[in-house]
């Protein structure tokens, strides 16, 4: 069993010391304002009042704050204990933010591993948790058998931003699963059709629809939009502004989908209707990209 | 086995014949333009030039032609002869142009049944293949076998504008999932991750967050958002912007999810923050729904 501090007692830095409490770890609690952890501290956590004390009195300190500002500012009040200390970091943030921490933190001679959470609080521990890490690989392998009893553990790299930027695109590709499926449920539901019910098409229909990521995938992965005979681009324009038009004629808002279009339309318009709609994402990615 | 015209030869329109054919139906064609037809007249097709001679042999008429302009005007052109047929409807429109039609169709005693085609020209006959039916139930019932070889077939209501409605609404959540996929292959492409490597996480996680649709659904068709303390509007707002200010820094274009945003701001804004994302739908549906 490992001496761990949690540091942050939101919904989820509770979720992690719980979680860790149930184990059997002692777990060692810290807060900006005390009096979060009354029922952790009953379940034999320690709460004390001064950050560098949790970190120095650990073997791993599991920060989990608001956002970076918060970590940093806790990181910095805590900078005299911190060499050869592990940190793990599952604050949200972005990919430049946790490369400027590993860099601050590296310099100190603390060994840091950032991760992202892909669950809510109540999902910690269950089987549908998954938690992404990148940076000091050595902190990863130490502790892997503490940290998967939280969530299925995935290491992505050295570089710590690598986990920031697996999280927000999985949450990017969610989001846009989900503005599917407002605009969708929002136009049936223009003539009196429920949600629920129709979701008995929808839910097996995405599921198939899912099956055509793949062939994306090598396409944008090789560059080459092929020629598509039975949806081209061109014929899935002209869909999909027949869908809109739909949209607009039973009172519904198009904002969800016509950026899709404007793409689509842009693609088509430069020459590319007889290829693939994956195409489109030439329109979107970062110049920078080493894969074009 | 029925005699049976397919009218439109497009690439749908050839699809449908030739699995008519496959089945042993006695097949009649109509193009527009002729000659389009030839390896389906080698499998036992018969094609002839006039669209009324052609509804006038069988017993069930199959129309995919381009839009709903050029299935009215092949319609009108057959007008003296579509008293007591049957024809069904596979163009693609809107649910307005499948009641026009209907409406026009009944009041000359045809049996008017409207589909949507949930497939493309190589999936027709294969297990995924869906065709959506919704108008003249009668004639459902009486050609559901003949039509069951195209795809499974799903009869929605009398109204004929339902097909329609459902098969837009199907693809509109499609091209939602497909926007997400876009959105964080970009993101993970900035850094020259390849899109095949991420989807192996995108996958199993997309299809996880399915899990999360149902529950959105009871909330839409009750019109009670909830209060949701594990992952609320106002969090979920926080976390958006954080995704697409990581993808501007990233270099990616975030216009497929920018109009997501606008709506939880707006939503959050209107004091729902502590409700689940679900109540965005109340942003963008009709205000005629008969679901409020």
């Amino acid at each position: 069993m490992a001496n761990i501090s949690v540091l942050g007692l939101g919904a989820m830095g509770q979720a992690l010391a719980a979680r860790f409490l149930q184990q059997g770890h002692s777990v060692t609690l810290w807060n900006r304002t005390a009096g979060k952890a009354g029922f952790l501290v009953a379940k034999g956590a320690r709460e004390i009042s001064s950050a560098a004390d949790a970190i120095a009195s650990s073997d791993v300190a599991v920060i989990c704050l608001l956002d970076y500002t918060a970590s940093n500012s806790v990181l910095d009040s805590a900078a005299s204990v911190l060499a050869g200390r592990a940190v793990v970091n599952l604050t949200n943030g972005t990919p430049a933010q946790a490369r400027a921490t590993a860099e601050r933190l590296e310099s100190l001679g603390t060994a840091y591993l950032d991760g992202g959470i892909m669950a809510t609080p109540p999902m910690i521990g269950g089987e549908h948790a998954l938690i992404l890490y990148s940076g000091s690989k050595a902190t990863f392998e130490a502790h892997v058998g503490t940290l998967e009893a939280l969530g299925a553990a995935t290491y992505l790299g050295a570089d710590a931003g690598l986990a920031s930027l697996h999280d927000l695109a999985l949450l990017s590709g969610m989001y846009g699963l989900f503005a599917g499926f407002f605009h969708a449920t929002a136009l049936v539901g223009s003539e009196g059709i429920g949600a629920s019910a129709f979701l008995k098409l929808l839910g097996p229909w995405m599921t198939a629809m899912m099956g055509e990521l793949p062939g994306y995938a090598e396409k944008i992965d090789t560059g080459r939009h092929g020629v598509n005979v039975a949806s081209n681009l061109a014929m899935q324009t002209a869909a999909l502004e027949n869908i809109l038009t739909a949209t607009r004629e039973q009172g519904v808002a198009t904002d969800l989908l016509d950026p899709m279009l404007d793409l689509f339309r842009k693609r088509d318009g430069a020459g590319h209707g007889n290829e693939d709609i994956s195409g489109v994402l030439e329109l979107i990615r970062s110049r920078n990209s080493a894969v074009s």
